[in-house]
């Protein structure tokens, strides 16, 4: 076994060749040569446990570019609530603990599953690619809270426009949550122009791409969120994304609200509810849905389980189900990658606008506590509500 | 308006002409001329409220027989839980409140929804139905808590066998629970022989239907009953209709059951489970569920709603409905008629058997105060849990 430094010499020396045969005309871009070398620093945990106490900065030596990989150097990783879980062990899918036998023998996981890169080099025989393309990953667990990394073509869908028309954060949040919005609003009900969904969490990524793609189909939303200071300041935020009814929990838990939701809806139905909270927050929505109706849960942010009157059940015929995209985009990846190229189209066209973002800034300068404290920081914000802002880990 | 004496026996009077003009080479049987009066006696409601409260026996005059109209002796109606909530007022269809516009002005509703009854005779325009057979309601809301009645004939269903072949009992109590079970093992998974389907109350009426079926169309069954000093008995008593395993709250919500559970069904799996309870009992149920099963509600037994861890609907996958036989009755009537005689069929052949039974036995000779204190007998012991009896009002 060969030294951890003289590992990462070698391979910095095959990656220089492999460029320089690959693109032989090609001289070094300045931002290559200066920002690269052959480890890259990642996000990682040992074992699981809460993020904040077992989360590591690590280094690891790249392998090797090979014929048919990629040398990719991340933008933008977001902290989805996905990403947590699976670092406190909470979630079904485990991304794989692997030793890169040379800077430690413990087994340790990449966290982050989604992100955009910037393609730095490919090998020969990639013909998809090519040096400045940008990129996202097209399945869960790459492991994207990193600074660098090989992946292969299959890893990747091409972010079709260019870094003026999508910026790399909106690029690294269009697979996830819009997508997921987009789905629900599909799968269960035959949504006809002018029908209403109601959701839990209106502030939330998913919210709020269901809230503008329901503008742009036709559909009528009526949006829970939860009591603020600035609660007018969020209905306006929300409504000019296209919300037609903003409420809160406290709002519409009263019974006389019902009157009231009534008389928006009129002669129409409330066919949908997409609940990603759990608890009295759900119940409230189950309430107000029309007969036949079904509620979608696809998160449970309020760490309470589902529940709802057996009354509902029986006599208003309402039909509970779960939405997790991993597993349609699993059976589904075609579909998956033209509903991406889809969001893309509407982010490009300003019809989606950004989430709200708190950016965890890493430049190329940082010490290893540094990067790790900022990482740690938006951890932390997102641990403590993060009141509808995701944290995004941002390459400069 | 004529005086409540004048107007009975103008309405006897009729009738016995009526039944002449019909048969004019009948003699009047002994049995009907001995217990017909032109009156009826029914259980009755001018109130919603608690029913040892506000139920009452009242003497109806009938209306005459008319061509098209049936004269219908009750034999067995059934106390249900549906029942029970009309009279409470929670239940969402409610009979009418009639005024007999002779004997009282205060407009009454007759209860119970399900019921056998022999044909006393008929109007000369009806062909589909004779004196002497025998019927059961097909519809619900006739108010079957009474001796007679004037039925139409799209009230009634002809019971197909003799009263040797099928009690009046048996088939009073044919019409709502063995369909309900029938009907929700057919129509929310395509249910496979070897397949295993979950129940709470396994006891219940609905539940020993849907043992006996699964046995007959070779699915497997886990059945959940509460815990009771005789537990062993019904165990057995469950297992010689074909349960395949029975079990109580208290050992399934031990979580070291799930690897007797995976024993049980090995590589098959549970697709389906039956609710009637809401509580500790349904969660415990859901969470046995294989990934992508379906969870129906049909009653909430436990008087609590029904909780859903989020992970269930998110990662399993599972679906949650509900079932009300009378939406699905109203929709699809002539599958419900099919349902019902092929029930009978199964009655005859020894198939089902006889769910068990309390009688509340009303005869000819009984004063109106003991015929309510009967009933009232009868709905105490509802109340108080019956233990897995059904209350049925005879009539001898």
């Amino acid at each position: 076994m060969v030294s951890h430094r003289a590992f990462t010499s070698a391979a910095a020396r095959l990656y220089t060749r492999s460029l320089r045969a690959n693109h032989p005309s090609l001289r070094f871009p300045i931002s290559i040569r200066r920002e690269f070398s052959a480890e890259a620093k990642a996000i990682v945990f040992e074992a699981n446990g809460k993020p904040l106490d077992v989360l590591k900065l690590h280094t690891f030596p790249l392998p090797d570019l090979t014929d048919d990989t990629i040398l990719v150097k991340f933008l933008a990783s977001p902290i989805n609530p996905a990403d947590i879980n699976q670092v406190e062990g909470v979630y079904p899918t485990k991304p794989p603990f692997l030793t890169d036998a040379v800077s430690s023998k413990t087994p340790v996981a990449i966290g982050g599953n989604e992100g955009a890169v910037e393609i730095l080099d490919v090998g020969k025989s990639v013909t998809q690619f090519k040096p400045g393309d940008r990129a996202i990953m097209r399945h869960t667990l790459f492991g994207t809270w990193r600074t660098h990394a090989i992946a292969k073509v299959s890893d990747l869908t091409k972010i079709p426009f260019s870094s003026s028309e999508i910026t790399a954060v909106q690029a690294a949040t269009a697979s996830v949550n819009p997508t997921t919005a987009y789905r629900m609003l599909k799968e269960f009900v035959d949504m006809k122009d002018g029908d209403w969904f109601i959701q839990t969490a209106a502030n939330s990524g998913v919210g709020r791409a269901a809230i503008q793609l329901g503008r742009l189909w036709g559909l009528k939303s009526i949006n829970v969120v939860r009591d603020r200071e600035d609660i007018d300041d969020l209905k306006r935020d929300l409504e000019s994304l296209g919300a037609t009814k903003v409420v809160t929990d406290d709002e519409i838990k009263d019974k006389g609200f019902r009157s009231a939701i009534k008389e928006w809806i009129g002669d129409k139905e409330i066919k949908l509810g997409l609940n990603c909270t759990g608890g009295e927050s759900t119940t409230n929505i189950a309430r107000q849905l029309s007969t036949g109706a079904h509620l979608v849960t696809y998160g449970g942010m309020a760490r309470k389980p589902v529940t709802v009157p057996v009354s509902l059940f029986i006599f208003k015929d309402i039909h509970l189900h779960g939405y997790w995209l991993t597993r349609w985009s699993d059976s589904h990846p075609a579909e998956k990658e033209a509903i991406v190229n889809e969001i893309f189209g509407l982010l490009k066209a300003g019809e989606l606008k950004d989430v709200p973002v708190d950016e965890a800034l890493w430049t190329a300068d940082m010490h290893d506590q540094e990067r790790l404290d900022v990482f740690k920081h938006a951890v932390a914000t997102y641990i403590n509500g993060a009141r509808g802002r995701k944290q995004v880990l941002v390459h400069k």
